[in-house]
């Protein structure tokens, strides 16, 4: 298994920075589009654990388009093989003390790189 | 990309069966077993953001080996081909009324099946 191919990390990073910038811009229909359309995609939210792409979307729909902004402290990228990969960032808010975390699991599809889990928390004070 | 073949998911659950039994007994041996031997891994506690299986190892050992007992409430594998895998399990803690959630990304290496990437969080109230 190969890890961290360059042109792999390339083609990630690019999907990467997408979502993060769809993230902070409440740039909804690309969120959905950079989760894999499926039942079996999952994302456990700062305060919500949704289960399947069409809860996911009802999620991104009904979310408050502010306060989305946050500066990512460290990233974590690592692809193995061709068409597997996670991500993980820590992250803080602006305007929060709090450290978060936000990782994804991406898989290639027909269609393109896909978020196929995601899991977002913040630190807990120790 | 084979979704969830049978034989795959079987391998997939027994190695997370393992680590459950593992965590929950504080079996380091078995959890540093079933993380990836890689600087890449990496894993998100509660408390703690641990980078590369040396600090995870680290803080496996310095944990006490009380409170650790949990009952598990939602599982979630799914299997990519046959060499990949994601589990999400909500929990709790024995004692405790918050909902935690365990997310890990799973590669079959030549030593078996590893735990290359796990985030674990409690949910914020609404």
């Amino acid at each position: 298994m190969d890890i961290n191919l360059p042109e792999v990390l390339d083609e990630v990073r690019a999907q990467f920075a997408r979502y993060e910038k769809a993230l902070t811009g409440n740039d909804v229909a690309v969120l959905d589009e950079l989760f894999w359309d499926s039942p079996h995609t999952l994302r456990y939210g700062v305060g919500e654990n949704l289960y399947g792409a069409a809860a996911i979307a009802a999620f991104r729909a009904a979310r408050p388009a502010v306060g989305l902004d946050r500066e990512v402290l460290r990233t974590a990228i690592t692809t193995f093989g061709r068409d597997f990969a996670t991500t993980n960032i820590e992250f803080r808010r602006v305007g929060s003390a709090r450290i978060g975390r936000q990782s994804q699991t991406w898989l290639r599809t027909p269609q393109g790189w896909r978020v196929v889990a995601a899991h977002v928390s913040l630190l807990e004070a120790a």
